[in-house]
């Protein structure tokens, strides 16, 4: 879809829509029952907004791609997720809400461990714990860069975050780490010459580092990888006219949000506490995006049981939505994470709009089935921002 | 599908994947029984897959748009049609198995009859005999031209392949078939400067050729078109990581995997022989593009009964290729041939994958209406591949 398109055909008014990302959302049937995580849970009020609205699955990038969470997400938002690409670096910035600037370089680290010589020979370090994690982040934090503020910030057992803050620091910077054992980390190099800079300050700060960890063994050395910055996306308020709010309990989603130009809205730990948040700012926005973790969590986790008991806590979510009155209420997901496989996967995800205008299916039930045989068909998640508008009244017509 | 993700996300493993291509596999009803030849046809295995795996049709080109075999394999493979180009030229000498190699400028030559003026009165010479046309191919075959290899064989009738071999042979000339009676055929003219060379040769064949036909009638001039090289196309082992085998009967599909980068396995003229030659080099190869052309024959023919009786034929190989015990099992068509219509058409393509992880669908019988309301819908044939590399778990997540 494009955003350009989109932007021209764009007008106001006060409608509200809510967008529910129910993450990892579609599953794959369980070979003893031959039913998915969603056909087997009770989802009683997703099946009502099933047979009232409109239905279909979203392909997340294309047929046969497993999404990360970031294209999961910037497709839902409308963005092309082969166009706009959020690098390694950045999520990991946003996975643990560090305030990253529009200068900052960004690089998601991992401790590993090398021989006598040099080379590699645990890319994870043993997966030394948080704890030691951030002893040794807190002590690399103190290498100095000229004219660079340089900060490491544990993320969880042998991965970390590095951050250069500075002028000059373009992004464009390979991986150094090899991706295979038996040989030693590669310098950082410059893909173009605007990153010579960044790539000899990156330098500077691995040779320092490594005096600092070579006794640190199984952490004695480090990999850089995904050396990226802050994305210019183009924000959801110029884009698509809305004043949009994020309500997610995790950091990467509000993270997401933020890149888009959400406003993300202090929020709990729970469901119950996300729609409060939304009900309180109910008023201040026209668009409201509520991220739920728990079922891919427990997709993840490979625990099919757990994701269905997920499904049906998400599931008591939607009458408190529905009692809003929003004009257009979506429920949908990034991506599947069917606990079959333990992980994302590349399979369509169930999708549902309802609106006064949606033109209801034939849809009773809201699985995998039931929505691919659903109005929608299977179609790119992009297009969900776009048939909200639409269905809010937000577009008008293409051409005379 | 952009294949340059693709390359990126690749990953390789031990899993093996099956293409079974059953040419011009999908119909149109008889108009008396209102069933197409799948419905018509006893494919109790082809419905078995269809009921274990995930269905959908596959749209080669664009709605609408007929394919030749070319743009229908490529397809198939992961190439789009439309980006990857294959010559007419290159896809005669594919069809006689002709050795073409990188330099050769590859021509579709047609015999035709002339009149006193020079205008063409019959663009196809009669229909020529084969082995009339052999005959008269041969003793162009001695047309000598300065520093240039000539070969000039007979394809079928009035039809022959015309090769120059040589240095400095681009491609970008103009048909020299005008395409319609009472006009001379045009000369060759080069549609960008590098291909004045070539011109001015294929200009000197065509002089010293009419002189030898002038008492040929009504083999008395020829027609060229589709002038063109040997496609550079990324091969399947570089974009996909698969070492590709292709069986297959006719040469115009073994020169399109050729084309790909597939090694081609010698085989008989039996699909019988073919699925004996897959299962004696099954441990040798990770993709099997099998090819199997009689329902296309017997569409083309304008006969529904015997387009049934192949797919019948055909349906009896879907045991053996399972028992193979594939990660990975397809079955799809280059493009529909109705008997209805004689010929190729532009109708979606019946097409199942099979794998523990393809979320299977309600689809219980391997036919046009059932596939179309299958897991997959209506879906670009491109996406084929990927898809079987999903299935296959050979691709990495997109993005993190």
């Amino acid at each position: 879809m494009d955003l350009e398109l989109i932007r021209e055909l764009v007008v106001k008014n006060n409608t509200k829509i809510v967008l529910l990302v129910i993450d990892g959302l579609g599953g794959l049937p369980n070979p003893e029952t031959g039913r998915t995580e969603l056909e087997e849970a009770n989802t009683m009020h997703l099946d009502r907004l099933a047979a009232d609205g409109l239905c279909g699955v979203t392909v997340p990038v294309a047929l046969g791609i497993t999404p990360g969470s970031g294209p999961g997400h910037l497709a839902l938002f409308g963005y092309d997720p082969l166009k706009y690409r959020v690098g390694r670096g950045v999520l990991e910035a946003l996975g643990i809400e560090f305030d990253l600037r529009k200068d900052d370089l960004a690089a998601r680290g991992n401790f590993c461990t090398v021989d006598s010589q040099g080379n590699i020979t645990d890319r994870r370090a043993g997966r030394i714990s948080t704890e030691t994690c951030a002893a040794l982040c807190e002590d690399l934090s103190t290498v100095t860069l000229p004219g660079i503020q340089v900060f490491v910030q544990p993320v969880r057992e042998h991965r970390f975050l590095l951050i250069l803050r500075g002028d000059g620091l373009a992004d464009g910077l390979a991986d150094t780490d090899p991706q295979r054992l038996g040989v030693p980390p590669l310098p950082a190099q410059a893909e173009k010459p605007e990153a010579d800079l960044a790539a000899r300050l990156v330098n500077d700060f691995i040779d320092q580092a490594r005096k600092r960890l070579a006794d640190k063994h199984p952490a004695n050395a480090l990999l850089l990888r995904g050396f990226s910055k802050w994305p210019d996306l183009p924000h959801v308020s110029d884009v698509f006219g809305l004043n949009a709010a994020a309500v997610a309990v995790y950091p990467m989603y509000r993270g997401l949000a933020k890149l888009v130009g959400m406003t993300v809205l202090p929020t709990g730990m729970t469901i119950d506490e996300e729609l409060a948040t939304v009900q309180e700012h109910w008023q201040d926005f026209d668009f409201f995006f509520v991220h739920y973790k728990t079922t891919d969590s427990r997709g993840e986790d490979g625990d099919y049981d757990a994701k269905v008991a997920a499904l049906e806590e998400v599931d008591r979510a939607i009458p408190s939505l529905r009692d809003l009155a929003p004009d257009v209420l979506m429920v949908g997901g990034d991506h599947s994470t069917p606990s079959l496989l333990a992980g994302h996967s590349w399979h369509p995800v169930p999708f549902v709009i309802w609106s006064p205008w949606c033109r209801t299916d034939r849809s009773e039930t809201f699985d995998e089935n039931c929505c691919r045989a659903g109005g929608l068909g299977v179609f790119p998640a992009t297009s969900v921002l776009p048939l909200a508008l639409a269905n809010a009244r937000r577009l008008t017509k293409y051409g005379a």
